[in-house]
């Protein structure tokens, strides 16, 4: 257990670092028969890339995925399929500079300190390139239940919010505009704000709310690998998330029992959803909804102090690519995630 | 993978239901020749049974825990510890009246959905019983990890919270009110909060917030593993979690990366902590520090409308013991699960 | 990962040493909704009960499971079940006489090595009454698949063989003598054999062949989780065993293809089955037939040298029980493990 | 668990079909700070490489490893090492032939079963191309545990065998001809018997011994994860292997106790070894040796009968490439497999 794998049945491994020849991973557990689309594996591929839109410096990144195994005749065959994707960047030297350098709120003090050694480039594998095998992984999970909907959006960024219930949202003008904001008046705010703190030289965080629909009943293990503990699981494992809730979530916490409980309708359906589709650990039919946290990048275009390894004091400053906030990309890596969980259970409960 | 087993290495599988014989478990990579402290485990065991205080219906539970194996002359021997908790109230007929109901946001329905079958009495493998278990598990762990310092303390009840920094509060007073509240002002107004709540016949959420101290550095695994990941799946194992953030948190989406970034000290230790003591899923020997929403216990004494298994809608009420906030009782579950996900990293990183 | 877990669906972890308070395990991952028939499960630890025939010193050991939980009104319920054997034996002063002792051929020396302490008395956790556990779990995992025949029966003690094919042996009179051979006359022969041996102190090895009738074609996972593959490693994990092979295992090797290819008749079941009902670690629909080796048991009645944990050469002689071929008592054994690999395959692939 | 994973803490997990883009694979939990010897890894592949010698027929595989992460300066850093070695021949045409037909004792008829689709070119993925990541893997296992001595050599080819113990054979002379015989009369036996059988178009099984020197003591775990239990299951998850056994293995259950207790020196070593190095599933410092049986491949150049997928009786025959023996090419696969199996005990011990 080195923590590369995710899943039980429907399982992903990685492998990668943002500036070593190629990141990938391979899917084992996906059932043989589906059709794949690669069309929309493509789709969520662009989504993830960086640099799309005005809000942040452009970066010309291809990320086509090569499949080499799994796939036979256009269908997936039951046996792993393995894939990578090039990087197109694998220069060193840009990367000298920090080289000796701890950079604030990243991981190079902590992978120095647990293994000795480094890939310094980029992040090496602490980089949120690796997110793009989680991507594919959650694309081909999509496909292995697509009688489900997973419509995730960026709900605030900074101190903006959307401040509408989900089910007043149209999702299909989430990739409408640069945020993938579903309200466009939010939306327009968000952008705005955005420009400021790119002009700033800064960061900024954000939350992405997320609505997984058509869930069947009894997806979900009790006890320790509850639905939405291991969906907790899931978006913690994404870089810079600091918080989880799902359903009431933290303003679940100050509500009484009695405003709390959501109430049956005849046909097992209920008539609040205060429990986020999920009761006891275990999916029951309604929409589940949560939301993740993500703090600001750590890497800014401001001079920072630091310290290198040696324990000297120096100073830093980002150069190269800025991206002020990274919530916008995180909305496909939040889908694929959870679709990756889904598929994982949905798999597991064939058993029952 | 049914899901009830945690951890990789010190690993625990728990069985049992709330009214069956026993309930129990097996700590499995338990290192060897730790003598072990049986008084400390009595003491866990202790702070999370029901009913201990005014503000709860008391409940005589000895929950006296059966050490079976794994354990020669007082000291672990690194094979399996197996041990039962008995269960003292077995009658089936207290819970008659409910057999054929679905108890609103409970998982009767869920259960009956996935299994076809379950345990109707007391919520079955459902109850909150099951986490005893866990706390000798993690009454173990911290012996694994003695050097770690671990404090939980309920932080909130409905809307009452403490409004300090952890660092100006005194640990040791957590044990000297029934809401396991250090703060003692804010702990007397919980109090009556709860006296009023159990009146209404009504239940009432909370948080936990818990702080890990001395942690060693480098414990975690990236990508998928990291520890935050493991401690968020952890956490959200545990009944009536709703959610969970660490470090900045919630607060960490609304901030500038330049306020966010914690600057290093010549030695590695950081100026601020946002990042709670985790940077890249890997501990950097700062405290680590994390909130837990706890919802509302749907047990409530007030009548409600609910469906049975035809779809036929009826009215029920809670009977029996009333625990109007079990927020307090959840400290030390938090607690044994940080402690368990602690000694898991703890040894798997031995392997570096 | 601390080797007491067996199964990834259907999965068994167990504890206990053989003079500690009580054996016991949990089975997690079992269907719910079958009513468990109790009196096949006693049945078989009947079958597996030290001293039941003539041949072999008595020994009284009532070895009565106590289930703890998963299982309501006489049905499993989809929670683990939880059982419990208590060890009627726990004195230790039987055994103070080898404390300091590494037996030859047992694993005091290993342990002591490995965990720097041991429970000595009667071999701990590595005495073959952990099996005690497994036939529980073998013993439910046949009623999860009803429809396999599951027959294993001693093949040879010592150099006294069966010299039939399988085929020709009617598998109803392999109870009906002490040594478990379906072959009335070989069975003879060799209860002859045992007890000449049992005179001269001495304990002799043997074989046990398994046969798996009506396996649904398409159980076992290709490359590393081959169904043979996990049957392989099943077998060997039985104290004893020295050898795994199935089909025309150690033969087949002396073959040439066209003798060994096994000619499709057109319904797709084969001539011959010189393959052994596997192909690519897949099951064919054939008899599945293997063969596991036991070594003698290393505690014998005459006097042999040894070392103590100071490195001293002591003398020492075994007392108390004396078992001169264990082979009978490993067929329930071998059976049980067969079980719980064909049920946990059989779950495994309902995913497809 | 879809089966292409092996291993615990040093895990691989491998993809590819024989005639697909590539094969490849992810070795995670390696440790870091390694210098990794990529000449010594190129040697592995070289010896795995079917087609070198004049006893088969030739076929240029250029077999080169790509690595493409977890390795930085020519160090491995912890992380995921990923790796790829390119297909030259992806011809679907060659296989056209037998598209719908079942090949006897090939996994043709089982994958169509089990999966309901399957790549037929060269048996996909069932083909023992697989294990040329395998090959990588353990050549890099090697280098985690440079103490330990991995000597694989062919002890059999049909009834032709090595009729020495393993301590007076030169390992050195193994790669010194075509067979991988270290008993130089021996070999030149097997390589008539092989041109022969060649020669009749036909193919034959054989044996691979394996021993492993200066094992640390206390490897393996108890119970079900016995270091021979796990050596056996990666033995039998070598393409064509029908039997394992170690230390005395089918001999020893001929033996009585008194021939079989290895007596202790004063040091702890053993003046016998039947025990194979291995007590109670724990190394014990002795030479642990095994043995393994492969059957005939099933691909024979004479015509056979078989049936298409609808049932009918078909004739088919062999053609390309044809290897009447692969036990001399199993050799380094055992060696690999073997190599794995250590590191992934040698690293879960320092747990202890």
């Amino acid at each position: 257990m080195a923590g590369n794998s995710f899943g039980t049945i429907f399982r992903i491994t990685t492998f990668g670092e943002s500036h070593g020849e190629a990141l990938g991973g391979i899917i084992d557990g996906c059932p043989p028969g589906i059709t794949l689309d690669f069309e929309a594996i493509r789709h969520e591929m662009q989504r993830r890339r960086p640099g799309q839109s005005a809000i942040v410096t452009q970066r010309r990144e291809a990320d086509e995925v090569q499949f080499l195994s799994g796939i036979f005749e256009g269908k997936t065959t039951g046996t792993p399929i393995g894939f990578t994707i090039a990087n197109s960047n694998q220069k060193s030297d840009d990367y000298a500079h920090i080289k000796d350098l701890y950079r604030p709120s990243h991981a190079d003090f902590v992978y120095e300190k647990k293994y000795g050694i480094r890939d310094y480039r980029g992040g090496g594998r602490s980089s949120a390139r690796e997110t793009a095998s989680r991507v594919v992984a959650g694309a081909i999970a999509k496909q292995v239940i697509p009688q489900v909907k997973i419509n995730a959006f960026v709900s605030s960024v900074g101190d903006i919010f959307i401040d509408k219930p989900y089910q007043q949202l149209d999702f299909s003008k989430t990739e409408s505009n640069a945020v993938r904001c579903p309200d466009e008046a939010t939306a327009a705010k968000m952008e705005d704000y955005i420009r400021e703190i790119r002009k700033q030289g800064d960061t900024v965080g954000g939350t992405v709310t997320c609505i997984l629909q058509h869930v069947p009943v009894g997806l979900g293990e009790p006890v320790f690998d509850k639905l939405h503990a291991e969906l907790g699981k899931a978006m913690l494992s994404i870089n810079a998330v600091h918080g989880f809730e799902y359903g009431s979530g933290f303003c679940g916490a100050r509500m009484k029992g009695s405003e709390h409980n959501d109430v049956f309708n005849p046909d097992g359906t209920t008539k609040t959803n205060l429990s986020g589709g999920i009761q006891g650990g275990i999916s029951n039919g309604m929409d589940i909804y949560f939301r993740v946290a993500f703090k600001p990048v750590a890497t800014i275009m401001q001079p920072q102090q630091t310290i290198d390894n040696k324990g000297n004091i120096a100073e830093m400053q980002g150069k190269g690519r800025h991206d002020p906030c990274v919530v916008p990309r995180a909305v496909p890596i939040v889908e694929a995630m959870a679709a990756m969980v889904l598929a994982d259970f949905y798999l597991i409960n064939k058993m029952y």
